[in-house]
């Protein structure tokens, strides 16, 4: 057993630090783990910088199934390839690496399709196992199992991640902001671009700025939108907003005896062309699809609201406003491809990526990232493993 | 005032033959009528032949508003212009016309935008009135107010129409063709082609083969679907829809203990491409939602229910299926554009409408016509003014 993983670690168990997660809504703890070396088609990293979704900290607090401990979490990261297991072709050792939580097995109908980003062989699951076998590659020192989280648990030096849910990267680009592109910002960007389809000189609004809502902004900025309302409670947001493309604000908690909608209809003569629920509120979802232009408008629901939530819309309202409404799921990106077009987005100097990144702290901190989050300091704060 | 209208008709009020109904559900009769002579932006028509459309028959039978009483009805029709009112330069006298119940203003942002079917200037409206007056062109012999109806009137052998409402059609297809694509017909056809853009090679699910699904299964076959599937509670459905492209039918009163979109998964090996809800129960559209293909799937409504129904989709289902909700209203057809590619392509024998029509009468035998559509006979019956 090795302390530090190479060439040499290869097929070999490895002891690193991993931040653990025992009792829901307890600070993590850094612990020693076990990980196991990689099965067929899957590949052990070592994370090099990873970062904190809102994701994370839901799966931290809950305590009812599909929640489960102890466990790794962590889901936005980067890292290097130390060693493929059988029948791993598209990356080998060395290689820069991003884990993403959706997969692309790159074969079935659905990643097969220009249209889908919905793996057909891997569907999306909050699975605590690596996805073909049903087993983990974590244990503690006990030898007790630690479950693996969204197919990444990025929460460790090591961890080991099914080739479908890796994309090989550019390893130019700085780890502090590659490890953004595995979830909350390609899902706001992709939603615009990929989902809605943003058209240039069209007006778009959003519903809800925290770092979905913005890189939705950053989206809708890229495709060319001329006007981007961003639409929050918390008015400090419009500051924030500019940076990511936001043109104009709307306190959702200050129009006096006027809805939401009524505000967006007067301020764009009739609606917005394109309208982002990324709050995860049904009562925003009717608020985007009354703020929406009739006759082209498209309603784009990137939050959830709790289970068992239903979204209603008058049958014929329907019918007459010519309004469609759709779901963006990880943004409607293909986890390999669409990757590897944003990574050369932000390479080229047109994506923003920086801006997000408003903390950083090394892994022995991790838990400060989860309380600048929960104080709503951060947009996304980056852990780094071995800075 | 004169009997037949004519170039010396013009400017007159002509006295003519219309079907009216005074008390709702109660046979049409014919009276005689004095129609005034158009107004500014208006056209007088004499009317070649009208069809019967649902919605005919529905505003026939409902005595609360908007229905109103008398009125002359129908709203599917090809006519002749007989004389125009000042300012109108798109047609002249002697030119073949499509009154359509939707309005093309021709200026308007929708108008002149390729996404939206829904004029501004002239929103859609069951309007008695003639709609930049709000006045009525029609009188009985004793002076009495008449209604006009979805801007067209035409169970009339003279009606006034808008120019907004009117498109000048090739004289050379026949008139019980022609009336076809005022409503009904160009509905479906256009709700597989500009609404849901049918790919070459999909799969459809059509809910309800009347007409209007009927319609949506010949557009979907000009657009090069595979396989169209017809959903249908009365089995002789499915040879009638084979005129019009079906190749595969389900009884939905005869799916066991399965859900339709339990059948139509299996059927198709996880869902249909486009399904079309052509029937109007919120029950229907949710099944419909169920019988689409994760990923990319479109569910169009062209059915409205009752007033206040409401749609209700799950939010979770929303995020995560990749499925898209909208509706079609005339199909997303543009008037005055559209409707003379389908005329083209009627003309160039790809669009069927022969089929559609199973029955004609003389405008006198016009309650016919009634009987045959509430026995569920017929699909277009033709009503010729003078044949």
């Amino acid at each position: 057993m090795e302390a530090n993983g190479s060439s040499n670690t290869a097929g070999k168990p490895i002891q690193c630090k991993a931040a653990i997660v025992r009792i829901p809504g307890e600070p993590l703890v850094i612990e020693d783990v076990i990980v196991a070396p990689p099965k067929r088609c899957e590949v052990r990293i070592k994370i090099i910088c990873t970062a904190l979704c809102h994701t994370d900290l839901t799966f931290w607090k809950v305590k009812d199934p599909p929640a489960i401990f102890p466990i790794i979490l962590g889901h936005e990261a980067v890292g290097i390839v130390e060693s493929v297991g059988e029948g791993v072709h598209e990356v080998v050792e060395g290689d820069i690496v991003i884990p993403i939580f959706l997969a692309d097995c790159g074969d079935c109908t659905d990643c097969l399709s220009e249209k889908s980003n919905l793996c057909t062989k891997f569907p999306s699951r909050p699975s605590p196992w690596m996805k073909r076998e049903e087993t983990s590659r974590f244990t503690d020192i006990n030898g007790e199992t630690l479950y693996h989280f969204l197919n990444v648990s990025s929460f460790s030096e090591y961890t080991v991640v099914d080739i479908a849910h890796l994309t090989k990267i550019d390893p130019a680009i700085p780890p502090n902001r590659a490890c953004l592109l595995s979830c909350g910002v390609s899902t706001g960007v992709g939603a615009a671009w990929k989902t809605a389809k943003v058209e240039a000189g069209t007006t778009v609004a959003i519903f809800g700025l925290g770092v979905i809502g913005l890189a939705v902004a950053e989206g809708a900025r890229l495709c060319g939108a001329k006007r981007i309302i961003g639409i929050d409670v918390n008015q400090d947001k419009f500051e924030i907003g500019k940076k990511f493309g936001v043109t104009d604000f709307v306190n959702s908690g200050n129009c006096g005896d006027k809805t939401v909608s009524q505000v967006i209809i007067e301020m764009t003569g009739g609606g917005a062309d394109y309208c982002f629920e990324c709050v995860g509120m049904k009562s925003i979802v009717h608020e985007a699809y009354a703020s929406c232009r009739k006759g082209w408008g498209k309603v784009v629901v990137l939050g959830v609201d709790q289970p068992g939530a239903m979204l209603t819309f008058s049958s014929f309202e329907v019918l007459h406003s010519g309004k469609s409404i759709m779901g963006s799921f990880f943004g409607g990106l293909k986890p390999k491809s669409d990757i590897r077009i944003l990574e050369k987005r932000y390479m080229d100097k047109e994506l923003t990526l920086d801006e997000f990144v408003t903390h950083e702290v090394d892994f022995k901190d991790i838990n400060k990232a989860f309380d600048l989050m929960l104080e709503g300091k951060s947009l996304r704060c980056v852990i780094w493993m071995n800075k």
